[in-house]
C-alpha cells in the first residue's frame, strides 16, 4: 500500500521521537512492501516561533492531504507565558478540532517488565489491559464560554449524534477486545451525562456481544486504582476523559511508554505518545522513543488497517524491553541506559528478527 | 459549652455508625464537661420513604437550629429506580445549597497499621497526609442544565466571590498545617477556570507564610498516585473535587477510615464519612464507625473550636487501631473481627485511659 505520513514533530523531546518512529516506519515498509511518503509540519512552539500561531494553515495544509499524522509532542518553559492563543496547546486542541478527530483512544496494558516501576502493588498493577475512550471534540472543551468581571462561564453541552459516534467507537473496540464496556457519566447530577447514559441504553441493543456497566465518575476514578484490571474499554466524555486517562497512564509505571491515537470514523488520524515534550532532556538524545514507537503501531492498526505489521511492531517492543533494553527513565540502579537511537536500533532489530523467522517458517 | 447536634443517620450502615459516633460524642461531653443535645431527622431513603422526600421540611427546620450535623450515609438499592427528584443523594446536595455549605474539607491520611490495604506500593503510601478542599455549592453542580430532544446542557459558572471565599479557606487551613497549597484547575480549556486561578494569584498575597502553586486536573490525577505526599491542601472546584477526592480516598488503604466537613464560614457545618451507605452489610452491627467517629472528631475541631476533644478522639482511634482492633472490612485473614460495637467500645476504653493518665499529669 502507498500512504502519505504526516510528521509534526513539535517541541522538546517530540523531534527525537518522532525520527525514532519514522525509523521504524520506514523498516516496516520495507519488509512489508509499502510505500510511506513523509511529509513534516510546525506545530506548537516551534510552530509559535517559525509562523506565529500553534497551529499555521501550513501544518493544516500537509496534514489535509495525508493519509495520517503523527505527533511528538508540543510545549515547554519558553512559551508558559504566552498569551492564551499562543500556547502550544492550542495547537493539540485546533488540529483536533479541524480534522473532527472526535474519539481519542488511550490504551494501557501492563508490561511485565517494568512493573517494579509501578507506584501500585505489583500484583495490582499486572493484569491492567484497558483502553480508555475519550471523547474528544465536544463537552466543555468547545462549548460556548464568557467571562464579565466577576463571572467566569464554560458549558458542557453534548448531542445525541456526537455521544452515538463515540459509543458506537468504543462498542466496537471492545468487540474486538474482551467485549466490556464502562460508560462513565455523573448521571446523578449532570443534564449531559443523563443523556449520554441514554444513548448507551439504547445503542447497546446493537451489541449483544458486549456488556455494558454504567459508573459515575468519582466511582471510577476510585477503581482505577484498587481494581484496574476490571475495565476493559472505558467511554466517557471529553473532559472526565482527559482526567481519568492520565489518572490510567500512570497505574502501571510506563507512562513513558504510552501511545495514543485521535481518529475520526474514516480512517484519517492523528498519533502521538502520551508523555509530554520533556523540556528538561530535551536535545540529549536519551528520550524513550517506545511510545512514539508505538503510536506509530495504532496508526498502523487504525488508519492503515495494518494489523500484522502493528503487531509486529508491538512484540518487537515488548521484547526488546523483556532483554532488558532501557533508557534512562527506565533503567534499574546502576543498569546501562542506552540513547533514544540505540534503543530504536534495538527495536529495528528485533523486527529484523521477527521477520526473518517468519521468512524460514512461511518458506 | 452547650450545643445542639442535628444527628440524620440516613439509610444502610447510616444509623449504626451514627449510633457509634454519638456514644463518642456523649463521652467527650461527659469527660470535658460540655453539654451536647442530640436531635434526630430523616435524610435520603429514609425520607423519602417516610416523607415523600429526601431533604424533608422538618430536616431542614431540626438542622436549622442546631449547632452541626452528624451524618451518616444515603443511598441503597431500593431507591435506585426511582424518579431524579426522589434520589437519596438529592438529600445531600438539597442539605449542602441549603444551608450554603461551601467547602468540602476531605483530609486523607496514611494509618500506618493498615498501609498493607492500600493499592499503592507501602512506601508511596507511608508519608500522605493531605486535605482536599473542594467547592461544594457552585459549578457545574448548580449551574443551568437544559434538555431538549437531541442535546443536552449543563453549566460551568463561577462568580469570583463563590471563589475567593473557598481559596481563603484552603489558605487558612494550609497556615495550620504544612503551609502549601496546590490549586487546581484547567486553565488551559476553561474560563471559569482562568477566573479561579486569577483569584488564587491575587489571595495569595495576603498569606506570605503559604505556598502556592496551580496545577492543572489532569496532571494533579496523576501526581496524587505517583507522588501524594507531595500534597498539603489542594483546593478546586466542585466537579473536579468530586473525582479527586474520590481518587484521594483510595490511595492509602483506609477508605472506611476517612472523615469529612461540609463547612461555611460561622461555625455551622455538616460531618459524615465518606464511605456510603454499605446495603451489603447493613443491620449485621459489623460496619467500621471509625469514619463516623473522626468525623464527629471535625465536628469538635470546626464547628465548636474544641481541638483538644478532636485531637483527643483522633488519638484514641489512632491507638486502638495499632493495637490491632479490627473491625471486619480491615481484618486480616484470620485475624479476629470485632462488631461496631465493640470496636467503639474499645475507643472509648481508649479515651477514658487517656483522660485517666492525663488526670494523673496534671493533678
Ligand atoms: C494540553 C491539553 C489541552 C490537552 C487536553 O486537555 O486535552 C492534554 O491534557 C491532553 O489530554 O491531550
Ligand atoms: C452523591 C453525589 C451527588 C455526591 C457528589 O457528587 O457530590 C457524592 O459523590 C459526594 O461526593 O458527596
Amino acid at each position: 500500500m502507498e500512504k502519505t505520513i504526516a510528521v509534526l514533530p513539535g517541541d522538546g523531546i517530540g523531534p527525537e521521537v518522532t525520527r525514532a518512529a519514522v525509523k521504524v516506519l520506514k523498516l516496516i515498509a520495507r519488509r512489508y512492501q509499502h510505500e510511506f511518503n513523509f511529509s513534516y509540519g510546525l506545530i506548537g512552539g516551534a510552530a509559535i516561533d517559525a509562523l506565529d500561531s500553534p497551529f499555521p494553515k501550513e501544518t493544516a495544509d500537509a496534514c489535509g492531504t495525508a493519509d495520517a499524522v503523527l505527533l511528538g509532542a508540543v510545549g515547554g518553559p519558553k512559551w508558559d507565558n504566552n498569551p492564551s492563543e499562543l500556547r502550544p496547546e492550542k495547537g493539540l486542541l485546533a488540529i483536533r478540532k479541524h480534522f473532527g478527530l472526535f474519539a481519542n483512544l488511550r490504551p494501557v496494558k501492563a508490561v511485565p517488565a517494568l512493573l517494579s516501576a509501578s507506584p501500585l502493588k505489583e500484583e495490582k498493577a499486572a493484569g491492567v489491559d484497558l483502553m480508555i475512550v475519550r471523547e474528544l471534540t465536544g463537552g466543555l472543551y468547545f462549548g460556548e464560554k464568557a467571562r464579565t468581571a466577576d463571572d467566569a462561564y464554560d458549558t458542557l453541552v453534548y448531542s445525541r449524534e456526537e455521544i452515538s459516534r463515540i459509543v458506537e467507537q468504543a462498542f466496537e473496540l471492545a468487540r474486538v477486545r474482551r467485549g466490556k464496556v464502562t460508560s462513565v457519566d455523573k448521571a446523578n447530577v449532570l443534564e449531559s451525562s443523563r443523556l449520554w447514559r441514554e444513548v448507551v441504553e439504547e445503542k447497546k441493543a446493537a451489541y449483544p456481544d458486549v456488556t455494558v456497566e454504567h459508573q459515575l465518575v468519582d466511582s471510577c476514578a476510585m477503581k482505577l486504582i484498587t481494581d484496574p484490571s476490571a475495565f476493559d474499554v472505558v467511554v466517557t466524555e471529553n473532559m472526565f476523559g482527559d482526567i481519568l486517562s492520565d489518572e490510567a497512564s500512570v497505574i502501571t509505571g510506563s507512562l513513558g511508554m504510552l501511545p495514543s491515537a485521535s481518529i475520526r470514523t474514516d480512517g484519517f488520524g492523528l498519533y502521538e505518545p502520551v508523555h509530554g515534550s520533556g523540556p528538561d532532556i530535551a536535545g540529549k538524545g536519551i528520550a524513550n522513543p517506545a511510545a512514539a514507537i508505538l503510536s506509530a503501531a495504532m496508526m498502523l492498526r487504525y488508519s492503515f488497517g495494518m494489523e500484522t505489521e502493528a503487531a509486529a511492531i508491538e512484540e518487537a517492543v515488548q521484547t526488546v524491553l523483556e532483554d532488558g533494553c532501557r533508557t534512562a527513565d527506565l533503567a534499574e540502579a546502576g543498569g546501562r541506559s542506552l540513547t533514544t537511537e540505540e534503543w530504536t536500533d534495538k527495536v529495528i532489530e528485533q523486527l529484523d528478527a521477527e521477520a526473518v523467522s517468519e521468512d524460514i517458517m512461511f518458506s
